[in-house]
């Protein structure tokens, strides 16, 4: 049995409502997972020394689309130029991805996966998506099932260019080939609920096959303008419905009972010119909530955490503990997931270490790389 | 004599009126000078593979108060939960830093210039205005000095606690003294002329006292709200008035028909909750810009020259080109220097290679750490 400990943690955040924040702390991680929480000066066969500064748990990133090929850095600056943020920019990247080769594929999707791991994500979940037929989809998700175990099923994410005006029969072939193809290798299902992607009923369809499939749900909604997607993903009990940009007071009364997490996206906002959501008042409605990145090369090609972070605090008058919450625990809820996001005896042994006192640098400190040391499993990683 | 030749750049920014950007170039060094601009393939002594990647300028960043002591995260956190930022919080910093040794001093702030170069800064100005006492403001120009040839004299920058209710007195002993023991150490002079910290006469007075002792002139002006410090700088032929958030007509009517800079500080109004800049205006109107980070503990803790153009891209409208040149070509402007910001031949030999293949993926990968090498004079760095 092999032992790490982290020694000489300043202060380490564990997310364990018993033990909460902790001061001169050592964590002992056996076997992949934490087995200790101790006082500073630990023993164990390798020691990593802090030196005073904090820990955290490792990012649970919830969304992220990382198997794509192409660059769209030309649409970014005409977006910052002026130019609307339109859901049909998806099909830049679906000629880009089908175009590329499971290696190619594979290649790109690990080279995302390692920045975001620099940035301290210990686990991810990645989404398909820019396929958009049946053997790029079932490529796309296969690829992703090398990186994680948490895939998500994205045949609808915006109806193809060659399905224009049909997207009835494109639900069809999601609901039917397509998701055959791709539920082995999947465990989500998820579906773009918004205008100019899927209307409320064809969400319905794509969801209703998908559970039926074994899949678990999670959903894209009120992203661009208030719209049926939070309701219909609490209706429906999904795991998650994510962007939350706009909420009416129907919307917050839903999520606010419900298991369905409001993931927020705030990177997104920000590289598409949108308003903030107010997670204030959703939080303070009692709805549950996520930060993830949504690392994706149209709207939010991001994998800094932090980033997301010191926007929720500053635009979305989150606290700091919260929006830190929301980016550990509250990722792992919105994967229903209890192995991760917190730092208890018998979780994942993924961790953080900050090059800074406390986690209030991730947003006093903007834009500065501040994550010394990832561990993922009881390894260095990153 | 040595050269180095970053080689296989697929993009290079050079600032060069008459070069402008130039596809698969290479870039030679020769005794920490841009010597030529040639095609891929050309030969040197040394070579860097930029691998088809952008290489731009190094970053100047005309404004920072990098000599300091003390963490002020909790105030962040105060103010980020609600409080009003107000520069009284300068003091809190100043008990620290008096505090501090000499060797103290310089170590924390060679770690902030080594953290500014790994993010691309290749030249920094650093203020002092952390003493407020002659023996901690001679200290704190000196330890600048180790680390640039643009040290700035800021004794200026708030009313410390003793001279309560003596503002003038204080003013006195800037433009005696302390005056007197920072010159030598210093080439320019600075004053935060704000609600708060020093009006429009007292500014004036410490302006002209450094005039003639022979520095040039810096403001702080226009950060909380309208006043005179734009108009000031510009009657006096500063080099640069910085913040500039609020800008009346007068204030754009001013700037455009001068030789100062306005150096817009992003991150700040990011880190105190201000709205930004209308830089958009300023720039339509005439108005020659920069853009810099503020380091400081207080209200922009961030070495991020990135991250800042981020800010100004989304919420200045800025375009991506204007907010590069802002932060190279304009940050040499603000210090009135032309040997760095741009790489023409006879330039001091500083550049970054971004790990993208345009610089636009500063803005569209915000909070990504995307500088791959820092080269410095010719040299790695960083």
């Amino acid at each position: 049995m092999s032992a790490l400990v982290i020694d000489n943690i300043g202060l380490l955040v564990t997310n364990d409502p018993e033990r909460g924040q902790v001061r001169d702390a050592a964590l002992v991680i056996e076997d992949g997972r934490v087995s200790a929480i101790e006082r500073t000066g630990a023993a164990g066969d390798e020691r990593l020394d802090a030196g005073g500064r904090c820990v955290i748990p490792g990012f649970v990133d919830s969304h992220t689309h990382l198997v794509f090929a192409g660059d769209r850095g030309d649409e970014f600056a005409a977006r910052m130029a002026g130019a609307p943020y339109a859901a049909g920019g998806i099909r830049v990247t679906t000629e880009a991805t089908r175009a590329a080769s499971r290696e190619q594929l594979r290649e790109l999707a690990a080279a995302r996966r390692a920045e975001a791991l620099r940035a301290g994500i210990t686990h991810l979940e990645i989404k398909s998506g820019y396929g958009l037929d049946v053997d790029t989809e079932r490529r796309s998700c296969e690829v992703a099932a090398e990186l994680t175990d948490d895939v998500t099923f994205l045949g609808a994410h915006v109806v193809p260019a060659e399905y224009e005006g049909r997207a009835g029969d494109y639900v069809d072939l999601v609901c039917g080939d397509m998701l055959a193809a791709c539920a082995p290798h999947a465990k989500w299902i998820d579906v773009f609920c918004e205008e100019g992607a899927f209307d409320e009923e064809q969400s319905r369809r794509v969801l209703a096959a998908g559970r039926d499939a074994g899949l678990g749900l999670r959903v894209h909604g009120n992203q661009l303008g208030p719209g049926p997607g939070v309701r219909l993903a609490v209706e429906m009990g999904a795991a998650s419905v994510d962007h939350c940009t706009y909420l009416e007071d129907a919307d917050i009364d839903a999520l606010a009972g419900s298991d369905t997490v409001a993931t927020f996206l705030p990177a997104t906002d920000f590289s598409t010119r949108q308003p903030y959501p107010d997670a204030r008042r959703a939080i303070d409605a009692g709805v549950a909530p996520a930060i993830a990145t949504n690392c994706n090369p149209g709207s939010s090609y991001t994998t800094s955490m932090a980033f997301c972070l010191a926007l929720a605090v500053r635009d979305m008058h989150m606290t700091m503990e919260e929006a830190l919450t929301a980016a550990t625990l509250g990722g792992a809820r919105a994967l229903r997931r209890d192995d991760i996001g917190h730092l208890s005896p018998g979780a994942r042994g993924d961790a953080v270490v900050l090059d800074a006192p406390s986690y209030s640098h991730l947003v006093y400190r903007p834009g500065v790389p501040l994550v010394a040391a990832t561990i993922a499993g009881g390894s260095a990683a990153g």
